[in-house]
């Protein structure tokens, strides 16, 4: 068991890749993630909710019928199945909350695609 | 499905009362909650892991081998069946992210204890 709180900028500063998240905690069979993002990801979709809030920066979910705008402070779940396209036009942090089980960018495999082993190496 | 992004912070201000967690999202199995704290709460522990994130102040959680002072931007879980209990000297925000089926106080019956439907109220 861990003895202390994780702080989560501290910690994100120590990411040096854009769309890489790391794990940071777990919950149950969920995990705690953070991530820096800038630019265009990928369309996907998972067969988990995915829960996205930005600690700092603006982040924006394009979906197929609507446009999600994340600022800091907030956050937004994507439904499982819903396909969907994360954008930031400047470096975002993001904390995801997660399915041990969710696929990073789900059944695409794509240049951007971290495995979970991945996500699992210590900051 | 929801169409925008939920303010933590903007939700958490329309919160009247200490220790009654109200929940803002959900995700898969899971809700995302918010609280505002102040006082101590009362020991108690779950069948659950518990992940507290504060928003806003400082809550210390004593455990029974060691206490952990989560300030704002920081995160703590309190692994499920370790007896704990929050403390926040002056009142402060707390992010929580729960199992649907986790008990407010665990098998603990106490004054303050909120039914899930308690915190299902809308805010």
């Amino acid at each position: 068991m861990k003895k202390t709180a994780v702080n989560l900028l501290a910690t994100a500063a120590k990411i040096t890749e854009h769309w890489s998240p790391r794990v940071v905690g777990e919950v149950d069979d969920s995990y705690v993630k953070i991530a820096k993002v800038k630019g265009e990801f990928t369309w996907h979709d998972h067969q988990e909710d995915e829960f996205f809030m930005v600690l700092e920066g603006q982040l924006t979910i394009h979906m197929e019928d609507h446009t999600v705008t994340i600022n800091a402070g907030e956050f937004y779940v994507v439904p499982k199945g819903v396909m969907h396209n994360p954008v930031a036009q400047e470096e975002c942090t993001v904390l995801l909350f997660e399915k041990k089980s969710t696929l990073h960018t789900g059944q695409v495999q794509a240049d951007l695609t971290k495995s979970i082993s991945d996500q699992l190496q210590p900051l």
